[in-house]
């Protein structure tokens, strides 16, 4: 097991597509896989590939887990707040509940949506043309972050270009270098006569700029711009692990699901609420309850997907010491809203994909990467990663939800309200066989413990990444269980 | 005139679509059109509405200008090295040789693909993920721009904290906004301890980073960094007026020429070069050689988007004044080279659209913002915007400039020349009819006051904006020239 842990270790984050190889199954030997989510659909499709039986048991009324696209007529199963979603009957009106974007680097993932003709498209994650707002800064109006950015680094480089010491500049880089860090800096910040910042053209003109010269835009001064928490994250976001290209899957991210369940031989059994795993040297039995009726199965291995702490409420056998490992991957919270309006309102405004910030509870509004130019759209309203803020959204209906949502966005969108037609909102904390988003938890040697199997049961899915809430994780997990599983079987045989 | 160039003036860069609203015209009234390019097409467009009678002349084989998307079978005119394009017949596999972005801004071109229904999709503009390569900088070896660019930040970030003095801030700020102040850079540059810059997530993991923890890369130091010319254009250039989002018609740019010429009821009468231009008190008369055959005609007014520097060739009865003006407005250069790729290598590199630098001649290779996980794709092999370069690269043949993009590409992707299968090239300044690019000049009054009438004949174009180049100065050109035909309608009836 050690050798495969650190080749996951070694894993480059920028990689090529990572690919498991199993050797043909021997006859009947077969694999229950727990949970429908991406991990588990990618594990049976690959088990499936080398001759496995696969089993697969779903609590809920779908396959997918997070990875969950909204469409007219689909059921939210969030607890005591069932909601349907009531959007226009069109395969262009979506809402990702769930993950929505494709980082490039997770080659993985982008490597599989190729095997299965998943077709992708670009999605805009960074739109300087978007706002920001927030209500101690610029007396509570929106600005567009491109402007808000162009001075922050025009503020920035003259402050540095002021702070600079020749001597210092000497010793370190020479007099050659000196200057070229100046050109540098004003480059940079775009400064003008005297290393002074006085506006930028990055900013957009206040008028003209194309037939006509442009006129550059006012300056807000750094002093103020600080006030804008926009800087603590927003500013920033889109250039870790969220840095162009992004990618989605076109018409949903559940394109993803479909694809690969239509692969497969053996369909997710849904509504089959595992209630009993008894992990044995030569397999693994598990109970479950079918619509209310209590059933047994039985397998040489079983892959889990459900969420660690759950599977501490179901009756097993684990170890003390492997019940520890799963008490310590506690469920994040998280919070997405989707609205449909009558009309795509934000692209007269500029705006074609990409986020706009807000200090307000709904944190950010996400606009459609594709579709441009037609009639109706479905903004992301609300995405929610605060905990502080989920712990208060997650008690509202979806009414008062929306009607937040409504509120909030007026101060982005003059005119907002107006357009709303209707709304579906999803609280990953408060999900039916869910109860929590993201793994979180302390220290990374958890997660590396729980990729360990116990016996033949292996744990997937986030929870045993470092990195978690990322399709590619999820995937990456599977293939690692598939590996040792690999292993194993080689052993027996 | 007056009052319609200030309006002009007023414009907003980033504005609503401009329209124009002509009164029907009075019967028979009729306009010339010189030159098919995109402001001919969308007057003419426009002028029909209305009830003009319209006649397009065009030298060329073709209708568009610059506005030229090349696919299989393609003929490009260029003096002396006349080429065919012998892509694959296959619709996905296209080379935009002049303009292929729409910024969000131009929502004037923006509204006329709403209006004619052609489909865009976001143009990759911004990647960090794409490369740079400069002789002077890494031993010569490419680097992700992502990690050059997070270096940059940081160290700037950790410059200018080590400068910061704080009773000048004290002072300047005030001491909440002084901390304030020194958070704001942490997050700017991702700093470490000690305010130290130590490398960042935002270059990407050498290894891990989802399922094991991420290791990060090791830094170049700034004294290095400035070694290479990309903070000079590549890295600052997607935050002018090539900010996200940019968008593009899908498959191709001439889709908005096909979509507006289909909606005329004058077709461009092409391989018609006109020879003369009498100015008359009422109207317009106009000789050209339609294929060697002397013709004649004669309209109430004439619209021309006759490069400036060609139409001063043609027999005139110009104002001295006029003609000066004209002379003011030369062309510049400007070459594009595309390559068709018989793999979507980049893609297995992480690389999804966007743009990587050279030092060298060909300065870019622009990477395809659609089709993603296809099989080959049409790369831009150069985009060359030097006039150094230029003067050195528009003698050279097709061949020998396909030969010099695959050996300069070699440096950014090992393997480069394996790809190849077929590549075509248009330098601007050597096409027929065209002899140069984008207008360029001396002083913004020039284009001003060219955008004034001589009597009843109006140079349209981008040739006439302050900065040209964008298929949205030359729709407003139009726009413009347009408004004051109306005005003088008024007052002729």
């Amino acid at each position: 097991m050690t050798g495969m842990l650190a080749a996951l270790g070694a894993m480059p984050h920028s990689a090529t597509a990572q690919t498991v190889t199993l050797r043909p199954a021997r006859p009947q030997r077969k694999v229950l896989l727990l949970g429908a989510g991406i991990s588990s659909l990618m594990a049976a499709f690959e088990l499936e590939q080398a001759g496995y039986v696969c089993e697969i048991l779903e609590a809920s009324h779908r396959a997918g887990g997070r990875c969950m696209t909204l469409r007219s007529g689909d059921i939210v199963d969030e607890i005591g707040n069932r909601q349907v979603c009531r959007f226009d009957d069109d395969p262009t009106l979506y809402f990702n509940a769930g993950p929505s974007r494709i980082p490039h680097e997770h080659a993985t993932v982008l490597g599989y949506c190729q095997r299965l003709g998943v077709p992708l498209e670009t999605s805009v994650n960074l739109n300087p043309a978007a706002w920001l707002q927030f209500d101690a800064f610029n007396g509570g109006q929106r600005m567009r972050q491109k402007q808000y950015i162009a001075d922050a680094r025009g503020f920035m480089a003259e402050l540095t270009q002021k702070g600079l010491d020749d001597a210092w500049l000497d010793a370190e880089l020479g007099e050659s270098d000196r200057d070229l860090l100046r050109q540098f800096l004003r480059s940079y910040g775009d400064l003008g006569a005297g290393d002074r910042y006085r506006g930028s053209t990055r900013s957009g003109y206040s008028s003209g700029g194309l037939v006509a010269p442009g006129v550059l835009r006012d300056t807000t001064a750094l002093k103020d711009l600080l006030k804008a928490d926009f800087w603590r994250m927003g500013m920033h976001f889109a250039e870790s692990s969220l840095q162009s290209a992004v990618l989605q899957p076109v018409g949903g991210m559940d394109r993803i699901v479909s694809a690969v369940t239509a692969r497969l031989r053996s369909k997710p059994r849904l509504h089959s609420v595992v209630v009993g795993i008894d992990v044995q040297p030569d397999g693994v039995e598990v109970q479950y309850r079918e619509r209310g009726e209590l059933r047994r199965t039985r397998a040489d291995y079983c892959l889990s997907a459900i969420p660690a702490q759950l599977l501490l409420g179901v009756d097993n056998n684990f170890s003390a010491d492997y019940r520890r490992l799963l008490a310590g991957r506690p469920r994040g919270k998280l919070s997405r809203l989707g609205l449909q309006m009558r009309e795509r309102f934000w692209e007269a405004e500029g705006i074609y994909g990409g986020i706009s910030w807000t200090g307000q509870d709904i944190t950010q509004i996400m606009y459609p990467s594709g579709g441009f130019g037609g009639r109706k759209g479905v903004l992301v309203g609300a995405y929610i990663l605060s905990g502080e803020i989920n712990d208060r959204w997650v008690n509202l209906t979806s009414d008062e939800r929306i009607e937040r949502a409504l509120q909030q966005g007026e101060k982005l969108h003059p005119g907002y309200r107006s357009y709303f037609e209707s709304g579906v909102s999803v609280a990953w904390h408060r999900m039916n066989h869910m109860l929590g988003c993201t793994a979180t938890g302390s220290d990374p040697g958890t997660a590396a413990a729980l990729r360990a199997p116990f016996g033949r049961h292996y744990l997937i899915g986030d929870q045993v990444a470092n990195y978690g809430g990322w399709l590619e994780a999820s995937v990456l997990s599977a293939l690692a269980a598939l590996q040792d599983l690999d292993a194993k079987e080689v052993e027996a045989a």
